[in-house]
């Protein structure tokens, strides 16, 4: 692959390598993820009835995001957003799951198995994992919000602000199985 | 910050450090962005009337996504999507400008300076970007979609689908002066 006009990022770091800054530790003691990356791929935390259930009840649940003091500026203003998008790192993630190509979807195997990026799969080349979240309150360096399907001391990378206009396409189209599974979530996503 | 359970990722790399792979490049003859990034601050490229048009007029302009070929399984199944969220990484971003923590939003001076994690700001402290794309082919390793904002060259990071019930959400409340900014743009985000 061409890669002649990707210049080194950070200092001291070999060419071409992107090293990503933690900002900031997700804190809600959360121990383990309703999906788990192993090195074959990708596994469900018990039956889907259950799990769905317990993914459900978690929606409400608050986490706080705590963000590096030395940097705490960074969130001026952003407590005139009503929800955000948290960018964060899946730590969790061993390293040879990221050289994982296909996996079944939420690890069940009654779904075939399709392409890394056609999923949410945790397991993915770069673990950086978004998830759209409700912003309660801020309080100093500390964003608590709700919604946030992270794990307990997972690193902060980025936080945006979420615009619902930017998403508000025509016509969006995704495969039957992907269908089904937001079906099974009900109002999961409202 | 307590950073203690947040073992390395990768091998040989510093401790706490998060390294990405590049797992492809955005090839689509762009030479510059409409926003960059200085040491001091992003700059809007040109008056917001003229850049305006030019920004809408690239809505419907195509850009190749490359994927490494040695992982081109990873597609299986996206031409399902009709859309899907890209993250690149933003490679002109001079390493100092991540260090910034306020900034003029879309360089505009006359907007007040916020925190960047309440802007759309290239220049952040990981400039990994997203970009809601509609897909209009796949063909080997390569994908065509048009609605990407990236320039020639970026590393492509990472690719999700964009399923849009995630992004229904309630109650959205954003600042008047991003309420203003989407108001210019009209349908651009259609």
């Amino acid at each position: 692959m061409d890669n002649t006009d990707t210049p080194p990022t950070g200092s001291g770091e070999a060419p071409g390598a992107i090293v990503l800054h933690q900002v900031g530790i997700i804190r809600n003691g959360v121990e383990r993820p309703f999906l788990s990356a192993g090195d074959d791929g990708i596994e469900l935390r018990g039956e889907m009835d259950a799990v769905k259930d317990e993914i459900r009840q978690s929606r409400d649940a608050v986490s706080e995001i705590v963000i590096d003091e030395k940097i705490v500026e960074i969130l001026d203003g952003i407590e005139e957003y009503s929800h955000i998008v948290v960018l964060y790192w899946a730590h969790r993630v061993p390293e040879s799951s990221r050289a994982l190509t296909r996996v079944h979807p939420m690890g069940r195997a009654k779904i075939p198995s399709v392409g890394i990026f056609s999923t949410c799969s945790p397991a993915r080349p770069n673990p950086v994992l978004t998830s759209l979240v409700r912003l309660h309150e801020k309080r100093g360096n500390i964003l608590r919000v709700s919604g946030l399907d992270a794990i307990d001391g997972s690193p902060v990378i980025d936080i945006k602000p979420f615009v619902k206009e930017f998403y508000d396409k025509k016509d969006v189209r995704i495969p039957a199985w992907m269908r089904k599974i937001c079906d099974e979530m009900g109002d999961y996503y409202e």
